[in-house]
């Protein structure tokens, strides 16, 4: 391609709007442009990137066995009401109203309309498993969308789901479906680090997030400094400084606790206020909270024991205790998904007084009725404990647990730390932020149930499939290995996804300069290296910057001085490293070509090494 | 790929609402799937062609210098309003708010979003001209979707738009699509009538429409029985059989022609009842029609010199007079289109009562005040005719042009219709219905003068920039392939939109069949053929007709027979002429392959042959 023929509209500066380095470069090298918030056109260079990363993923989608389909993009309401999620998604999801009163979906996700699809084919077991996957436009009504093409409003999702008859099965292809994602990763230059939901168990993971260190990250990850654990903080676990205790060890235990004994405690509320007074420390103290959970799952509760749970409706709004340790901190996100609840929040202070009979900061397990209690496990271990005495100003002292309170659940619900330990290997954990490029998710039976798909197995007998569903953002990705890929000069191309894998500069586009330049661009084409020739009447310095700033990995460099030489030279510029060094112009198609194969190469044998 | 591995739901029968014969085929070949009315899914057989479809589209458009983009689907509805669509466009238009209330618009082009993006960017003559294109997802709301992907409601179109300097440059862009539409539609096996807007005029053409002849088209299409003349009746023009006149000359033949006489004719208001009642023929009449024009053009109506366009607002809606000869029919979509109207209809009769000062069947043109009067070119070459009298139950005889009446327009707006003459060659017309798949179009500056585009020209000086825009339509472009490419069996694919381009089938997948079909399979993808292995436990007559069914152009057959054969022999079958013929084991790789390649060749070379 010549430069004068293409469209590549720098820009010095990037508008003040881009707050982040990948906006900025994606902007000035003229790949994407703005047309409203949270929507970006891609240019022909942006695109040219774009469907290199595009082709790596159908590459290894099809090589994991996935068969590509193309759903509508809009997708009728019905669908989506019979999954449930018409309901339960809220504004993020796009709804349009076509002009004889229909509702439809702009499609921020395909689980209805594939297992519409599949619903609608599969009769007998002898065609699962199957995986459909499609690249397709996705829309999420996002508020606040941010940071270019990282967070936008209308995306480019590859999204596969696959449909099975047995967990082994689902589990296979999750495991293939997480090498295809790594290989992906690999071999457009990223590291992931890969967050499984149930690191700390042992077997099978019902979910792995692929994630990217990011300063601009959406998640907190739990790492620890010397094995592989990474977490997501909400569902990160750590190695307890405690051993955990059963109910009636702990009751044979309470045995030598003294009785409960009350302390005036006037206006003093918080913990480290209660420290201070007591002289003693916060891990002798039972914080207890009163929570409110959004729509819990009534099967959930079933097992639990709680006793309304014989109510057939769920009740919409749960009021429920959690105790921890004093020195800890609950995990919102573990207790949702504790009570399978949309939404956890505290309690207002009215629903306080009324369930605990006392002010806000006067809560305590003893004698607490008729509410859910969840205790962490951290509580278990505790012996003789100062809570509150569920009176206004007085406190407890020697709670002992098994005697004086029973909760009905205990579980972790502790927020992970840097400083606490592995749950593994037992070294220090540390956090970072992250963004999640891609995620591979055990769906089991939610969607097949409710939208009623059913196969003949091979008694035949009807059977619902179980599910599994795969996502990877596109655009993220793009814009995520920029974040990783750049300097002060601009974006640091991967020969992968490189727009043009060479860059031709002749100083001058002008006599025996232009001669040579035209004979470079042909050959290098000829040998089926993507090449770009700046054929611009611009001042070299022009051309140079430009270059840096779009990032293609090889340039050759012409110009008068080293043509006149014996044998006439050009210059070769490794775009990652700056190095140059000078070529005999006559072999200077063959070497850069070798080079550039041999770049790709290396990619692909980093992809092929992993299995 | 392995037919137990992949996923082709075929059907015996198609569902009851297939009309034509595309859309039961892509059923019963398991390519696509209704999601709702007018909304498909292409599964993945159908999207094996449709992949080949865009990747040759994309090709040609490469090759004629296009440059990919991607604007988003959901585009603001600011740059409609601006455009002016926003209002003109009307319910097929599909228009969504965002939570926060914005207004959006679903593509069904995207003359908007690219000129928006050419005119942030666009400084320099010099970076002109551009020709930008995409292959994306685009939303008709039309009220009646039908057959299948011939005529949903989302589609996939290729949308190029072009900016220029000058005439000269939009003129070459508009015959380089027109080359590369030609090779695309060759390239997919489709005989396509070119329909030039004004094909009966000289020097360059305005819109070019790329039609196929089909039962179930939109269009009807007006065909020279001898040369190539084509064109869309709405534009068909015909040689006359008589001799125009101008006005001076009718002026004085008029001399020589008796004065106005009156005729009662109680009752009589037709054509043919004045035929009957006069004795005479409908080519002595005058027929005088009343309209009524909607959103005509102001500065079209200052050019005819139409009194009432010194108003600068163009009325909303203009009543307007067409005279043509009793045996012909006025053409309304030519009407509309010397007027710039959005829309032509019959007025009402209380609108031709107050305009004519008669009841309906006694308008004439001698003697009409205050309105416009366009005549076809037939009536200026008749002497003496009969027409209404603007009195019930009267009618003029020896009414003369010229001398009685003369009209504000004279044109061609007549209804072209089979057995006309050409005007190229005079020899006998026909029609036909067609079907559109693609269309180019030079836009002037309709949306650059709109939209506020300009560039500095070499002087320095802000200029707008000319537009060209040229659409092909994938869907129904796949479809009409099918409708083209079939037989009772089956769909007959072209080589170059197979989804595999050979079929292996085992009679039965076992013992030695299995392990010749295995190799035959193992060597033709090695050689890099598009290869279906049938692996499925079904009787021979269930994969024989699925083969059919789904069409891919060579077939080999191994059954155990002529497998023991010395040599062993397996049973070529090619899909378009049903031959068969026995080939050695040994050799069929090569020799499937070497066709293939063969037939390949001869689809690029028909491409390549013409420029």
């Amino acid at each position: 391609m010549k430069f004068s023929q293409f469209f590549i509209p720098t820009l010095r500066e990037a508008p003040g709007d881009a707050a982040v380095v990948s906006h900025k470069l994606m902007l000035r090298a003229g790949m994407i442009r703005r047309l409203a918030n949270g929507l970006f056109a891609y240019l022909p260079l942006g695109l040219r990137s774009f469907r290199k990363l595009e082709r790596i993923i159908r590459e290894e989608m099809d090589a994991a066995g996935a068969l590509e389909v193309k759903p509508t993009v809009i997708v009728p309401a019905e669908l989506w009401k019979e999954s449930g999620r018409w309901d339960t998604m809220g504004e993020a999801l796009l709804r349009v109203k076509n002009r004889l009163g229909g509702d439809f979906v702009v499609s921020p996700t395909a689980e209805e309309a594939i297992t519409a699809l599949v619903r609608d084919d599969l009769s007998s077991y002898k065609q699962l498993p199957l995986n459909l996957y499609q690249i397709n436009t996705k829309y999420r009504d996002e508020v606040r969308p941010r940071y270019g093409v990282m967070r936008g409003r209308e995306f480019v999702m590859k999204d596969a789901y696959s449909f099975h008859t047995d967990d082994a099965s689902l589990a296979r292809t999750y495991e293939d479906m997480g090498r295809a994602y790594r290989r992906i990763f690999r071999r457009v230059g990223l590291s992931v680090i890969p967050v499984r939901a149930d690191s700390g168990a042992m077997g099978g993971s019902g979910s792995e997030e692929f994630m990217v260190e990011s300063e601009i990250g959406d998640n907190t990850l739990i790492l620890c400094k010397r094995c592989e654990y990474a977490a997501n903080v909400e569902k990160a676990a750590c190695k307890p400084d405690f051993v955990s205790v059963s109910v009636s060890a702990a009751r044979e235990a309470a045995a030598g606790i003294p009785p409960i004994e009350r302390i005036d405690t006037p206006d003093v509320k918080s913990i480290a206020e209660l420290c201070a007074f007591l002289k003693t420390d916060a891990e002798k103290f039972i914080k207890t909270l009163v929570y409110t959970a959004s729509n819990p799952n009534v099967d959930i509760l079933k097992s639990i024991g709680w006793k309304n749970s014989g109510n057939k409706n769920a009740p919409a709004t749960l009021h429920f205790v959690a105790l921890i340790r004093g020195d800890l901190e609950v995990n919102e996100a573990k207790l949702a998904s504790l009570l399978g609840a949309s939404d956890i929040s505290l309690a207002t202070d009215g629903d306080v007084e009324r369930i605990t009979g006392a002010p806000v900061g006067f809560a305590g397990p003893a004698g607490l009725k008729d509410v859910l209690i969840i205790a962490d496990e951290s509580v278990s271990a505790m012996t003789g404990a100062v809570t509150g005495a569920l009176v206004k100003d007085v406190h407890l002292q020697n709670v002992a647990f098994g005697r004086d309170f029973e909760p009905h659940l205990i579980a972790d619900i502790r927020t992970v730390t840097a400083g606490d330990r592995c749950t593994l290997c037992g070294e220090e954990l540390y956090e970072k932020k992250g963004n999640e490029l891609g995620h591979i998710f055990k769906l089991g039976y939610k969607y097949t149930k409710t939208m009623k798909v059913s196969y003949l197995d091979i008694d035949g007998k009807a059977q619902t499939p179980l599910m599994g569903c795969y996502g990877i953002g596109l655009d993220r990705t793009l814009a995520t290995v920029i974040e990783e890929h750049h300097d002060d000069a601009g974006i640091v191309w991967p020969i992968t996804l490189a727009p043009f894998e060479a860059l031709i500069i002749p100083v001058k586009y002008d006599g025996v300069v232009k001669e040579a330049a035209d004979n470079l661009y042909a050959e290098l084409r000829e040998l089926g290296i993507d090449t770009l020739l700046d054929d611009r009447n611009e001042r070299a310095g022009v051309k140079f910057n430009d270059g840096d700033l779009i990032g293609i990995p090889f340039r050759a460099v012409i110009g008068d001085k080293n043509l006149n030489n014996s044998p006439p030279l050009i210059e070769l510029k490794y775009r990652a490293d700056g190095k140059t060094r000078l070529v005999e112009l006559w072999k200077a198609a063959e070497i850069i070509a070798a080079e550039v194969r041999a770049e790709i190469a290396s990619f692909a044998g980093f992809a092929g090494g992993e299995t």
